[in-house]
């Protein structure tokens, strides 16, 4: 029966595809070597200024002007706190990257030891950017900009630099709000810089009507262009207005809101599709309660020679854990097609959440191995090996990279 | 301790009441034998051809003029892209029932073997309708047919001819639209020929309260004839226009509303109970989010004599999976009275569905025992199986078959 | 390995922490000894009424002039049905508390044996409630009480003489609806009596903005004065009219709303948080499907030095359940910070209800040594075993009874 390490031994060395994050691009360009452990990991994380909150810390001890020691030694305190949440699972998968024993450390702290050193004393500075996206295997990088940035000519020419790098091939996607508007100028720029997929933030699924033009002035140029258009659906930026001011706009503290009407985002798709302007399209839901119903209506918008044309997307964000990611397989499963999957994307600011991707794989494995243990699924290499390639990798490649229109 | 083979033993030869599908009335009562694999199997099917569309499969090879030998080669191609998916999982159960090895042949057509050959050489011209449904021991169906259809005497004709047969009974339920005025004439006719089941689709709660008085003239009908009232509740009709033309009303491509609002599916129960005019009621909701608060709700509603008056439905349509079910499962446990639950209909239009009552079987027998095994229930035969009996056969024969007004 | 015996070691003789009940005070103060199995048991439980409606039984057996002996027999008849209701898992731990070895006398039963006699002959004559918390280990007890209540003198006095027994110690809570004026002097006539807890209910999530004004001001005072508001989201009492009418108030029929919005929930917080008047809050759903929502949301309010301070509650009423109990677990963990969870509390009104949080205590033990056999917890007991202390006990004595402003 095959088990576990029979597919993962499939999945664990494919390459990378990552069609959405939040990489700097101007850090990538310039690939100086890393900071200390404290910057690279800890400072300009809002998720880890999130739970050091939750946990009672005080603001001057996450982003305030205590020194970086006293800011370090808190979220080591912090972190034991953490277990059960994604972020004790990356730090785990994250220091063994760095070839820090976490759990010997770990064993140490209670008892009084050195994790503190430890950590202090593991260096950084031999890593570069592109060193670190080597040795993640990346082969593609898409990390999103927003249409003003782009027009600067220096960041283009800082793409062209790492353009000429090729390895990893490193693209901007274009990042915007619902509602606001894209010249058509600025989706020529992005499209001559190798840009193929487009994200909308659409907070609220009434901007689907109200904003439907611009909207849909965007999706005929993606159309048209082969790109994909992510519709990121229902996040809730105003919680807190003391955080707001405390932390900024990026600060940890969105929440979700309702699960979206799936009738306003079938009337959205259909109204593209209706003047040929729907392109391949992924619906990522903050609220996990939609991601039964998403799933079932991204069935209904196809086109032929494109596998899964429109479908929902890995969990996102709050639900990027692994109950939450197994639920995506569940719902891809159960109301779509798994195999036409596109998988995993870290939408992460740090260059050490690659390791995602390698959870994702890990769970996927134990997640099909689980089905077949149980009878669920049929025990044949023959079909899952190539489910494995596919979700884990190929769907992605052959989505993004592989675009028609692209070259 | 009882394994899933011990409760599986009381399951496996208990007969099939299938109170709800949408077998054809004259094709049951005409019994010729059955054409090709690709026409009993494919031809008819929306959500094979749903599946076909999500995996681009071109339409000329679905519902298109296609030969038929190129439109079934792109079900055989389709079919290993599906493992996850509900139709994997009937396909094999269904081509184990035809005597047809599945993962033997499906082993061969990665070989770049026989299959299709295999699969065509499969002969179903010595089956017919009616051997089928005896080899499947079905002794009650109540296929659906709309009110329009019914008051003509021919189909009355052919149902009584069907009725002569004995085995199985096959009476027709009565379909219709929240919004639809059903003739009480309509109502006593379709009562004369043994009617006991009424399917009403309300795709938008508000039409519980917009369409109560004609929604309240049938359930009194119901509740005085002893009938059992199916709330179908939020399908999301319209989604892709460009489908809905190519493919038919019926096309595979409806999606989930949002979850109905609890309280407009109390307020219309209640309203009916005041006036002594609530039947017994089944609640199906398409979007799985809304299980929980049916389950409860249903509760609510109670008649000395008749357990589990009003209750929750198995799980409907999309939601009819392996992971579908066992949610049921879960919420009528949880929130409601487990040994009350009518249990598995298929709700479908073929013939072969009727392997979903044993599917439904296996993943029951193999919940409890899976809660046996964590301590959950007891270990107490005297217990679980009566249980069995009772959710897989007893319970909807009472209800639908034994029905006091009926005979 | 660590395993559900190691952890469950750390659990099981923990004091128990009781922050919300409806235990009836005067009972408590009169420390009488308990009549019949059945008058404790059954008699005044509305949702074993409700499980035996469901199951058909007539009012007279439930609630009517019957004699006891037949009502009795009626419940006998009626738990066996239960099996995977939590009122079944219940019974059998409460039986086994009592010293009734319920799995033989169902075997008995079974076999038409003497079960009714056995339990008939189980005298709890010999109980007193004061007898019955000791046992239970129980240290802090916070029975809720209406403002119109606790301005009765007497019932003060009869709470002196409580807490002159000392152990477990017995203060009242605050139990309003929204829309509710409570004055300033029932206010600080509770506090004065040892409260620290405000439960409101918000049935309709609308009445957070339309009664605003009335509860910010008892926010403020919770605020203030150390308090901890429980905020109870989404029951819908409104069900069956006839039921309400037979059974009052509180008879078991209530159901469930559709899911709270959460951008609703987030404005009241946040209005709250910005005139300084957010006290610790206690966010519980009777709709599961708000649960992940609420859980992020509750990490957008934080106060240095007050871990956890705004969280999900424990899964509550309806939700209480095994499956409901775990998907809490999930949630805390996967969007929040589960180490700050403040477990459990019964918000029952029987005193054989502490049976519950070892019911709570053995699953999170469960899922935790589920989680680390799954590789996805550190088999670390340095970290898990001080988890489950905070979880189980000292989360809630630190937050409840350990509150700075309490002495």
């Amino acid at each position: 029966m095959m088990t576990f390490d029979d597919l993962y031994a499939a999945a664990k060395d494919l390459p990378i595809i990552d069609w959405h994050n939040h990489l700097d691009m101007q850090m990538l360009a310039e690939d100086k070597p890393l900071g200390s452990i404290y910057e690279v990991w800890v400072k300009a994380d809002p998720y880890k200024h999130r739970a050091m909150r939750i946990c009672g810390e005080p603001e001057r001890l996450i982003t305030g002007d205590a020194p970086e020691a006293e800011k370090w030694a808190a979220w080591l305190r912090t972190l034991p706190k953490l277990v059960g949440n994604p972020l004790f699972a990356w730090a785990r998968m994250e220091l063994e990257w760095l070839g820090i024993d976490f759990s010997h450390t770990e064993a140490q702290r209670h008892r009084g030891g050195m994790v503190f050193g430890d950590l202090e004393n593991a260096s950084l500075s031999e890593w570069t950017p592109s060193k670190l996206l080597a040795k993640f295997n990346v082969e593609y990088l898409s990390p999103c900009v927003g249409a003003e940035n782009l027009v600067d000519l220096d960041a283009l020419e800082n793409l062209e630099r790492l353009e000429s790098q090729k390895k990893p091939r490193v693209v901007p996607s274009l990042r915007m709000n619902a509602g606001e508007e894209v010249a058509r100028e600025a989706l020529e720029r992005f499209h001559a810089a190798g840009c193929r997929v487009v994200d909308i933030s659409v907070d609220d699924a009434a901007q689907l009507e109200t904003c439907y033009d611009s909207l849909a002035a965007v999706a005929a140029f993606a159309a048209a262009h082969g790109w994909t258009m992510l519709l990121h659906l229902g996040a809730l930026r105003e919680t807190s207005a003391r955080l707001r001011a405390a932390a900024g706009s990026a600060g940890g503290y969105a929440g979700m809101r309702a699960p979206v009407d799936p009738a306003a985002v079938a009337a959205f798709l259909d109204g593209l599709e209706r003047i040929g302007s729907l392109p391949r399209t992924i619906l990522l839901s903050l609220n996990p309660e939609a991601h039964a119903q998403l799933a079932v209506l991204a069935g209904a918008f196809v086109e032929e020679g494109v596998p899964g044309k429109v479908q929902l997307g890995p969990a996102w964000w709050w639900c990027d854990h692994a109950e939450g990611i197994r639920d995506v397989f569940e719902k891809q499963a159960a109301y779509g097609v798994l195999s036409t999957f596109v998988g995993m994307t870290t939408d992460s600011r740090s260059l050490l959440s690659f390791v995602r991707h390698d959870y994702f794989r890990r769970l996927f494995c134990k997640w099909l191995a689980d089905k077949v243990a149980a009878g669920d699924f049929p025990d044949d290499p023959a079909l899952l090996l190539p489910l494995v390639e596919k979700v884990c990798y190929r769907n992605a490649r052959d989505w993004v990279v592989g675009s028609p229109n692209q070259t």
